[in-house]
């Protein structure tokens, strides 16, 4: 085993510099002096062109090559395999396109911002094409099965192909689009009414996102919540760093954030020691990743038993809350709109959301359509699936800064993830059937454990597919969501559904 | 200047790998989460043999000695010369050394931590061994003119001599030891008193902290202020952040610490933005630096006239201070005692805790002390200078931290800039009449304009030497230092001295 254990090694100071990029993310989207960015950027890149090397370098082919011919156990191999697919990635990009990318970025970023602020498409069109065509070739570089998406995808769904999403998604515009609007149609009282005009300081909503994320298991011995312009998660090992946002004039961003992305910190901190910076010690996909965040955020955290057992922890820190009463609360948290933004927008329409961003960005990457076209394709699509028209490109086709980042092919790994926790849920409470009572007496760690021990544990040895079957016994199946969402808001809207 | 240009280039590198670890060490010390140390660590090493190996390359060594043949400014000459320093100054040491240096450092810190927190030093003893003859070994490869302590010297002070520091620190000695103790025998009163029992929330000495170090022109735009378990200031360019500490019951350390680490971060801001990540983008020396705190803590921050200013911010932070009155606020800010900490110790008694270290670093150094001795050699010095013994090794030779980082050499420093700055403020009054006027009704911008014009903006151009010639137009003199302490003093506890 004497490779494998210099390629580990080697895949330590991998880690190492990958976990420095984390850092400096983080430190820039949270707490870096506004004059630091021009160094920021530089230092990132200079980073980006270290771990490049390293990543494709003759020394970590070598060492792969060697590991694959000693005799390893399941683990092991697994950890070989996934570091080659890896290196022929990385070395499958020429660097010119690589720094070509990088160099595009944040002019992109900032072309979008800038956009997004104006409301001004055509500012951000050029760098969009530019992004896009840099995609394509990235698509062509690394090759695929039937169509250049298959590339995209992969970038952030190993081994799933466009044609297996195509058939789940078709599902969920047949069965799910109609059944959403039915629950639209049928919603007669706002349920977030009690709450409009209340106050809530930044720093309480921190402490009690502190005390829910700490609850249900979340390390902070192993991380951070702090605030930042849009939540996300970063890090691995033993510092895994969550943030949030707050609207003092609402709990629920807050909330809501925090527990999704502890919900991703989770997995990431559910990783063995053992198996740090190796494949092993990270996420298996983005719907895998995606699928515990929405887990934590969505079935435990907007189910009735979660706020049963902290409703006194909301009306200790916002005394103000205890006249409003827990089933308002639970209605509040559960209120369900026709709106523009993809991150605003609640459990039932976000999956409508992301239908029609598979679809655009399956045209993007097809070569289907014209980038002038975007804005109106995009608003078509929102009013069929949404039922609304965006006013204007902010809240339409400029809201996410995704495509700006170079990332194409992401979206559908969330209404992926959704789907799967329906599944994973209740897979769950038939391994558990304490599961809902443990839920309503802030027993987190049977399910922590579960899912630890099902998926965590397992970093990326198994793929999405692999897992889910293993998991819940089946391959990705819409119906537990559909009948989740069936169940739930039927009875919370009083609508036979 | 194509190959001056390509030095430009390769160091703006090498600055990014090291404002990479004063982020990766500032996180360290205020946010990071206890378990990410294993993984810090392991980031930390890999990026200083980065870093050492592009100090030590071929590559720089080449391009420095092409630009040496090239036509460059003056500024541009001192560059190429303070980098060909820092080369020979990395090659010299082997890489076995730094390798076996930076791995005794953790040990070293967590066993002098333990030592100091159970008051055993025969704990650290076989440590603090060690480390001393790493840095024998370092001096060796330095070599140095008249004793290894030169070389020691040197790392924090260029071209400075052992036998010059003794000049002015014999001096020191002799006339500031016996003011002193006529200083400590004549007080009569507790200037603390009147504030004792009190409370301070941290939050509120933050915003206190802030509101003061920005007055004095702090750039909060491109800096923080935090807390850590020690203050200190670390980065470089835009981004120079600065942390101080709190307690709850008494305003002096947050404030001084605050205002200390400001005057360090100003000078690092005051580098110019055409020169960073060059020499002339970083500090001259230690010396210098700490006149540059020094004279912000203690000839500005500890006057009248600053608290004339600042006094109503105090009262309207703490209503309760307003009783008090401003008076007996400066008496507070200004009172002297003999104490066994030096990181406590006010300005008056501060020196003689320096004199002893200095005398004991060079018997270290010089193989003149067995490592035993230190606790009683110390404890008699402090008697001698001071005036009282040590009752234990935690409040004697145990309290620094650096021994343990193997920082030998670096105590002086704190003197030389200690007496800097009373000749310094006696040039800046001659070179602005109204200096005076200026800080007791807050206009802080003339002074710290005249240091940048004066010092800030030279970076390492020149020597601590040359630099104290050309802005006061002498030597160091320990005479404006004493006279500053007499004058201030003197009226502060109506003593003729």
């Amino acid at each position: 085993m004497a490779a494998y254990s210099r390629l580990i090694e080697e895949l330590g100071e991998l880690g190492s510099l990958s976990q420095i990029g984390s850092i400096l993310s983080w430190d820039q989207e949270t707490l870096m002096p506004p004059r630091g960015i021009g160094d920021r950027a530089k230092q990132l890149s200079l980073l980006s062109t270290l771990i490049h090397r390293r990543a494709t370098s003759d020394t970590l082919k070598g060492l792969i090559e060697e590991a694959e011919k000693e005799e390893l156990d399941e683990y092991q191999r697994s950890i070989v395999r996934e570091t080659k697919r890896d290196y022929e990635k990385a070395v499958t990009l020429p660097e010119s396109l690589v720094k070509e990318i990088a160099e595009t970025r944040p002019k992109a970023i900032e072309a979008w911002s800038k956009a997004k602020q104006d409301d001004d498409f055509p500012l951000f069109a050029p760098l969009l094409e530019k992004v896009l065509d840099q995609q394509i070739s990235v698509a062509e570089c690394y090759g695929y099965e039937d169509t250049p998406y298959d590339a995209a995808l992969d970038q952030y769904e190993p081994h799933l192909l466009t044609r297996d999403v195509k058939v789940v998604f078709a599902e969920l515009r047949e069965r799910y689009v109609p059944l959403v609007k039915r629950i639209l149609d049928g919603v007669e009282e706002d349920y977030d009414a009690p709450f409009a005009g209340m106050q809530f300081p930044s720093s309480k909503q921190m402490d009690l996102s502190r005390t829910l994320i700490k609850g249900i298991g979340y390390d902070l011995e192993g991380g951070r919540l702090d605030l930042s312009r849009h939540p996300f998660t970063t890090g691995s090992n033993g510092d895994v760093r969550v943030t949030t946002w707050v609207d003092e004039t609402c709990l629920k961003p807050s909330i809501f954030a925090s527990v999704h992305e502890a919900g991703h910190g989770m997995y990431v901190q559910g990783h063995l020691e053992k198996y740090w910076n190796t494949p092993l010690g990270e996420v298996a996909s983005l719907s895998l990743h995606e699928s515990q965040s929405r887990l934590w955020e969505n079935i435990i955290g907007r189910s009735r038993g979660f706020w049963h057992h902290y409703w006194p922890e909301v009306v200790s820190t916002f005394p103000a809350m205890e006249e409003k009463g827990m089933e308002a609360w639970y209605r509040h948290v559960n209120s369900v709109k026709r709106s523009y933004i993809r991150v605003e927008a609640d459990e039932v329409t976000y999956n409508l959301h992301i239908l029609l961003r598979f679809e655009i960005e399956q045209r993007m990457i097809g070569g289907n359509i014209d980038i002038s076209e975007i804005p109106h394709v995009w608003n078509d699509l929102m009013e069929k699936y949404v039922g609304i028209r965006p006013q204007n490109d902010t809240q339409g086709c400029l809201q996410d800064i995704h495509w700006s980042m170079s990332s194409m092919g992401y979206f559908p790994t969330y209404a992926l993830g959704n789907l799967l926790t329906a599944q994973i849920f209740d897979s769950a409470r038939k391994a558990m059937p304490d599961l809902e009572t443990d839920i309503s007496t802030g027993q987190f760690s049977p399910l922590l454990d579960w899912l630890r021990s099902e998926i965590h544990q397992y970093g990326r040895m198994y793929t999405f597919p692999e897992m889910t079957q293993r998991v819940t016994g089946q391959p990705l199946k819409v119906d537990f969501f559909i009948n989740y969402i069936k169940e739930k808001y039927g009875e919370l809207y009083g609508l036979s559904l």
